[in-house]
């Protein structure tokens, strides 16, 4: 029998699609799961031409492969990856390459790919976005780890990629150690971001605008045709069409809690480490962590009465207003995620390619939109560009949409509608282009009550200053 | 010589104030540097009866000490902390007691308490706050850790503490293991809120109406003998009197990039850890990062342009208004604390007593303010109280201030003021008062992408369900 070029390892549903997608691809795929008999009924289902290959014990997945090996893991994140390369190493030569496919946090990559690469394995650490189907047709990839095992790598996992219209591959090289799993944790965080956003649309619209379910669903259909167009504004159209049989829209029974797995918070926790201003999705993760506290916000209805919602019969602002603000905010969001890839990069050491990771997003995962194009573009314009906001279209497209995101935004702060992302955004966007913030004011509190001293816009910038502010009001130099 | 009743360990500036404190309430102080000069220094400009003495041995500390030997380290936070302790263990007995009073994460100090007690040591972490003046005439003192070694120190503690105008001291028993520091570092948080929401009540009075400095300033002076009377409203009044020999206000010549040394991060991190909404002071932190982006910001406003700001001459809100919302959004913020506190005790497994928190709170350090009363109130009437705005006071207070504070922030959304912190507590409030958010659709979108399932508010809440979205759009009962 011909030796397998890859293995998967852990057959849960993303497992088995990947497998399949390998082998649809002509790859011969070894197969291996902890339960064997998840295997059995893998393989018990596969024609008889498969080029799939079950194995059993390590041993015998080890022989099965040619060399150097490459086993693609796909077992859950967290201490069951190093459980698993504990148990492979027995089997493994120096030089084979072990690919974490799952959502791990970031610093254990980086931790892996160090010691891994003192025993002899060339460790990736790999995001993968795009759910079941995704998996199973074409996913977006991240690729980061060990340099040396990407040309190895490279032709499996781009001929097993999601490929744009424009036939880019959504698999490039992302960087060294963690980045691969940073870009992927980026990814949903601004995943977390869009999703927010939308439900703020839709709640301007059904209860700010009063528009009936049908005109709403037809509305988002409409901006998928637009900068808008991705697949989560996609579907949700489609779900707003959905009626149980009293013609009652399926989505009004859902309960509004909203779950997560954590990769949101901890993009925004890695945002506050690095002091990186990512508002929209911090706030993003603290709205799913208010939409949980579902009996707290049921009783606190009752004790401080809902919001006074405008009626619903008066239009009281444009509905492209809404479109506005939805991408004014949407722009600022992708703004602040990129300037986290920026700040990581430097903190951690990578060099990335913005507008690569804007192409490995073009396709196969749940952010994938028209809208990543045009970051490209402007990355391809200017790769040195410090921020999306200096690139002269997302900066017009700002200027064009400002009337209505107000507009919007007033709606929701006048009406008792909640819209804590279109608002972080616009605080975000007016505190961003402000050559002067009152900060000042509080770093002359700091100096007040702890003699943190502050520097002066009008004197030597490096010079330090402390006021005696209980004393004399006299100002002195402070050298550290 | 008699021997001391306590060590001070570390003579920077706080370490000195505190031993000064201790001295002039009657206690016999043991003094220790690492650098003898220091302590040369420092007790060479004390009168010759002071009751404090110094020490230049670990060796020669430890027999000048009274059993069981307090030792209250003011060193720097972090492996500082462990490596003193590790020098001091040769010289200790069991049941000595070592006092933490650092600015330690919450973390470490729970690593501590359960390292230390292994090897005898009844250790303690304690939250002191206020800053120099504070820990010479009496600081707001949150002492966690050992229960065995409190009746030991209390007395001790509750002396140099500050006392409210009631007469309770400012320093009780916060509850085992780290919540001496916990509880430290959401008064430091609450800190980054306040100071946050101060600076924009003052952009928006002189930019969003156009007020004189010294109106401004007595405006604040005149807010600090209302509900918001508090020393950073004091001291606030105050700096914006200061003007330069031109007449301009000095304030406006500080730069405006807010430095800070970690703990509002360490309070925002957590509360995504604990899935607490705690979004006021998360924009708070977020702010001090966007302003430290200085030269970017320089950049931006070139490049987008500034913000439109109402013509300064016409009042287009009351002024009462931006006091209420900078009172509504203070309750909002404390609001939030007050849940990270309820979770964290969940998760940490700690006993809070909130109304002794605030009164902890109530004199000595930064946040101190009549506020702190209503709180103390609020936990006296209910201690169960799930959250602030079950309280009717707390709840009248917001339905008061709920016009005012909509029209403030309409005028920071219309005028281009950010208003990231007052903005943000109104998207909060009227997020928790909503018994229906628009989470469903987001759960929608997730089984959609993700088979995630979701759950029904029409059937069995605890049963799971999956839309064949992409199918015949019927629905499955998922069990786990």
């Amino acid at each position: 029998m011909m030796p397998s070029e890859i293995a998967v390892y852990g057959l849960g549903v993303m497992g088995r699609n990947i497998a399949l997608n390998m082998a649809d691809h002509g790859l011969r795929v070894a197969v291996y799961n902890r339960t064997s008999s998840i295997t059995e009924d893998f393989v018990g289902e596969l024609p008889t031409d498969s080029r799939i290959t079950a194995h059993y014990s390590l041993e015998d997945l080890a022989a099965g492969l040619s060399s150097p090996r490459i086993i693609f893991l796909m077992t859950k994140a967290g201490g069951v990856v190093d459980r698993v390369v504990e148990g492979l190493l027995p089997h493994l030569d120096s030089g084979d390459i072990v690919i974490d496919a799952g959502n791990s946090h970031f610093r254990d990559s980086q931790r892996r790919w160090e010691d891994w690469r003192q025993r002899g394995i060339r460790f990736l650490g790999v995001g993968v976005s795009g759910g079941e189907e995704g998996a199973r047709h074409g996913p977006s990839i991240m690729p980061g780890g060990d340099p040396e095992a990407w040309p190895v790598v490279r032709d499996i996992l781009q001929r097993i990629a999601a490929r744009t219209e424009d036939g880019a591959s959504c698999c490039q090289w992302v960087g060294q150690g963690a980045a691969g799993h940073y870009v992927k944790m980026i990814h949903n965080g601004i995943e977390y971001g869009d999703m927010q956003l939308i439900t703020e649309a839709w709640q301007l619209m059904r209860d700010g605008l009063g528009m009936p379910a049908a005109e709403i669903a037809a509305t988002f259909a409409h901006w998928n045709q637009g900068v808008l167009a991705s697949y989560l504004i996609e579907i949700t159209a489609e779900i707003l069409t959905v009626t149980e049989h009293d013609g009652s829209l399926r989505v009004n029974h859902i309960l509004d809690t909203a779950g997560q797995k954590g990769t949101g918070r901890w993009t925004a926790i890695d945002a506050l480490e690095l002091g990186v201003p990512l508002t929209l999705i911090g706030e993003a993760v603290f709205a799913r962590a208010l939409s949980s506290m579902k009996a707290e916000r049921v009783a606190a209805a009752a004790q401080l009465g809902s919001a006074k919602v405008t009626p619903a019969s008066k239009r009281v602002i444009e509905l492209d207003a809404i479109r506005d603000a939805l991408y004014a905010a949407k722009i600022i969001s992708y703004a602040q995620g990129f300037l986290q890839l920026r700040e990581a990069a430097a903190e951690y050491d990578w060099q990335l390619a913005y507008g690569e990771i804007a192409t490995l997003w073009r396709a196969g995962c749940i952010i994938r939109s028209r809208f990543l194009n045009d970051i490209r573009d402007a990355f391809e314009r200017d790769p040195g560009l410090p921020s999306l906001l200096f690139d002269d279209f997302f900066a017009s497209a700002l200027r064009s949409a400002e009337p209505g995101w107000r507009s919007a935004v007033t709606l929701g702060v006048q009406s008792g509608i909640p819209l804590p992302a279109m608002g972080a955004a616009l605080s975000f966007f007016d505190g961003y282009r402000s050559a002067v913030l009152p900060a000042g004011l509080l770093q002359a509190q700091r100096d007040y009550f702890g003699a943190h001293t502050y520097q002066r816009t009008d004197r030597d910038p490096e010079q330090r200053w402390h006021t005696r502010w209980t004393g004399d009001l006299s100002e002195e130099a402070i050298d550290d």
